[in-house]
């Protein structure tokens, strides 16, 4: 579908930001697909990462007598980190994945400041960074190494665009192509990086 | 008090693996120590480590109009992982925070296999791993690296005690001791043990 005013990019990032599953293509969000890589890594004994869970704030616990204690009341909070990190051949690595319906670029709007904050703070300690950024009109992973996406999001505080092209993204970053058992094989795209 | 019956070992067991705060001596848990120097280490630029969020599944999420969404139940799942980990100088660190009130002994039954498992594999991917124990009754905190864990852990399956004695804790690990700023200084253990 078309819509010629612009409204499906904006329709997009809502979707997007609220972290609502994209149901196209394999049938898996790019999360799951990096979810099943890393337990994938970890039996293989290629690397250790986890994702970290969702930060919730409880405020309401019940104890029922001889059962789980269940949560009644609790909120949303805003994360202070990337959703990844681990080890790779000893290095420390941590990253952030997303997905865009955008064709044409990466909208800023999916990373947060406080994201940003985090992944230069990893870098100055000598931290493998990066993003993994998932074009789904494309049907393409990509691996974006940090410094560019800090170009880009310093960049726009200083007159500069809100996105990243995608074209910029596939001469700066590494595509990773799809792989039946690692689903985003992303520590391939590292060894040519940083090893 | 005494319990000439070994009750009091097994009292304290329970309030440990509940998670208890611990409201002795400075009127704060090892947990909000680390935290608090966490937060300094990210400050004066030392290190960059987190806790990972208690991990939680989310069964069913109220999004009322013109609020927040407010999660109505939810319930506690294990960890797979220990609770902290980040980047300093370069490394991968890795560890989990647990404190006891037993004199003698740090008892095993405070980390979990699964737990074990995690840092058996970072360990082996190059991360720096290690326990950090406090010993409310002595007001010590030691940071203990995970050699001496796996050894004690691996040993009790083989007809070995169920606990690190403390003064195997006190030979092998490095006694942190407390700082306004930094609580619990971890990292100058580290530069003893790692650099």
């Amino acid at each position: 579908m078309n819509y010629p005013n612009g409204k499906r990019t904006t329709k997009t990032l809502k979707l997007n930001q609220k972290q609502k599953p994209d149901f196209s293509n394999r049938g898996m969000t790019l999360e799951e697909d990096i979810n099943e890589t890393n337990a994938y890594y970890l039996r293989e004994g290629i690397a250790v990462v986890h994702k970290k869970p969702t930060p919730v704030q409880i405020v309401n616990v019940n104890y029922p007598k001889r059962s789980a204690a269940v949560i009644k009341e609790a909120y949303f909070k805003q994360a202070s980190t990337t959703d990844f990190n681990g080890v790779y051949r000893s290095r420390y690595i941590d990253f952030e994945a997303k997905e865009t319906k955008n064709k044409t670029s990466f909208p800023l709007s999916n990373i947060h400041q406080h994201q940003i904050d985090h992944m230069k703070a990893v870098q100055e300690h000598g931290g493998i960074v990066f993003l993994i950024i998932k074009f789904t009109p494309h049907d393409e992973v990509y691996l974006l190494p940090s410094p560019t996406v800090f170009t880009y999001w310093d960049g726009q505080w200083d007159g500069g665009r809100k996105s990243i092209p995608y074209d910029k993204v596939q001469e700066k970053g590494i595509l990773i192509p799809f792989h039946y058992q690692a689903r985003v094989d992303y520590v391939k795209a590292l060894d040519k990086l940083y090893f």
